[in-house]
């Protein structure tokens, strides 16, 4: 069965295909007896209006395009969530890419979206990205560009953010606040703004409370990569090196869930021998055990939050109105659990 | 800066705007200079050709649409990164919606996904439908249409599964053969074809083995809901119904974990008073302690199977050739772990 159009309708009802197409569009030169007559056909024939073609006059495609570096990930797969859910009560769709943490894919799929008229792009940056020629080539097109969570400060376009170095000096000084006074940092890949800020906030901390701020004791995994595995390698190299470590400050939940694992397995004690706080707040943080301390980053509200800038700013553009980019920072949450109490030795 | 168009290109090089397109269509009836002067000149003003247009003519889209119950979710995230990958192998972008469950949200989708002009459509039903008109009518406008995981048995399209009863009856067997006389089943909502066949597979099992079927050990939880809040309330109750359960099978790993803790905090030991399986095998099931004994589930397979099997539909209609819906079963494996370890009680 092929698409119904609206000269089968026409010639149905023997009239001009330009009646027919004014009748759906309820021009006012058409009688209400015409557009009756033409709605009820269009409706028990299952007529469908070619999109493409009304996007084409109207210039707006009604979908937007969203690069995330990773999908199967408890906090992007909230954000998606946010942005996909928000984005259909205003009437969008959503392309959904996933970058690898890969700048030469991200590149390929900026290209790719542009080309596909998309009415405005959200992103999260991949951990290599560094030079940000494709981000701006979007911003030069005057298209709607909103970048969340992984982010580049030099790109000129709006950014929905947590604050990354206070959540971590929060995290730090709550290990402070315990008692640690050896506190190791498994930090995840060298570039991206997070991670520098997140290193950045756990040195603050440890030198504003005069504890001295050791480098050996920061690890960075292989390659960056912010694994399961990756955590249980930096837990066995730390208990190999620095025996007197009686906290970690992790850059993430799912490194955190590894070195804890590890950490067991070598009989080290949590948090006895030494306290573990992560970073994110995945769901499994509160079901392990010990139940993991971590700092709540609101995922769904990142999501909805970068979706509702970039409508803002396709309707401004839509409008001929001028914005100026906006950097806005959601708060985050110390969830205190087990891997933090404090044990009494009597 | 606006998008540069054709007619610009063909001024600045004096030459018609016909030329400009066949130009960059690498027509055989323009020369190589020209087309070389219109490519360079083309590449300059970074121009982006109008895919809205291009694909008026060719009547392709190369979107494809998704819709799944639960984007937040270890599996459904494995089947859109499965998708997601695949389609660009292929050049295709995926929209992706959520029906959050629902019957009218999942109508309304379809509706938008076939007035976008798609090229094809993969879906995972939500719990409550069971009417296909919405389905059907995608079939009858001759759009490739691929079922995955959450299907309907009575629409002809293609569908990617599992053997649901199997894999239900593989790990109630597998509870019957460590000494588990009394075994539980905690299901999720009523309609979904795999939770019922997922209760069959349990049931065969019990009765292939001479253990009596009682309808009294078999849980469902409020409004079909699948949390892990679901496995604690079904804990609860057992505890207090039947004290002399020795095995539980759980629909889903999410309320498995939710029953694992609730046994825990009641004192209730795990694997020595009562050994527990899942479904799915979600990654935290690894890390909780005891971890989890599941059927794992290829997630990420399931998305890219669905996605092939899509393709060539979509291929298929494009040269005109027939073809016949396809039912693709994807094995699934018990794996062993912490909660079905058999203990000895000397």
């Amino acid at each position: 069965m092929k698409p119904v159009t609206l000269k089968q309708i026409a010639e149905q009802l023997n009239i001009s295909v330009a009646t027919v197409s004014k009748a759906l569009k309820d021009y006012p030169d058409v009688s209400i007896k015409t557009k009756t007559k033409v709605k009820d056909l269009a409706k028990s024939l299952n007529y469908k209006p070619n999109s493409f073609a009304v996007h084409l006059r109207t210039k707006e495609s009604k979908t937007i395009g969203l690069i995330v570096p990773e999908i199967v990930h408890h906090f992007f797969s909230n954000i998606i969530k946010g942005i996909v859910n928000e984005a259909e009560k205003k009437g969008y769709l959503v392309i959904i890419l996933q970058s690898n943490e890969s700048y030469e894919l991200e590149k390929k799929q900026i290209d790719l979206l542009l080309s596909q008229r998309v009415d405005g792009i959200l992103i999260s940056l991949a951990n290599n990205t560094s030079d940000y020629e494709h981000l701006n080539q979007v911003i030069a097109l005057n298209k709607p560009l909103v970048m969340f969570d992984k982010i580049a400060k030099m790109v000129s376009c709006s950014k929905v953010i947590i604050d990354d170095r206070k959540a971590a000096y929060d995290a730090t000084q709550h290990l402070i606040d315990i008692g640690c006074k050896r506190i190791a940092h498994f930090r995840g890949a060298l570039l991206p703004l997070n991670s520098i800020d997140r290193f950045l906030g756990y040195r603050k901390a440890l030198l504003d409370n005069n504890l001295p701020f050791d480098s050996s004791l920061v690890y960075m995994s292989e390659f960056g990569d912010m694994s399961f595995e990756a955590g249980q390698i930096s837990a066995k190299k730390l208990i190999e090196d620095h025996k007197d470590v009686d906290g970690i400050f992790v850059n993430t939940d799912l490194v955190a869930i590894g070195a804890l694992t590890e950490l067991k397995r070598l009989g080290v004690m949590v948090p006895e021998d030494i306290k573990i706080i992560g970073f994110s707040n995945w769901f499994m943080s509160s079901v392990i055990s010990p139940s993991l301390t971590t700092i709540d980053q609101p995922g769904y509200l990142m999501g909805e939050t970068a979706f509702n800038q970039l409508y803002k700013e396709i309707i401004a553009i839509k409008n001929k109105e001028e914005t100026a980019p906006q950097t806005i920072t959601l708060e985050t949450k110390l969830i205190k659990r087990e891997s933090t109490e404090i044990f009494s030795k009597n």
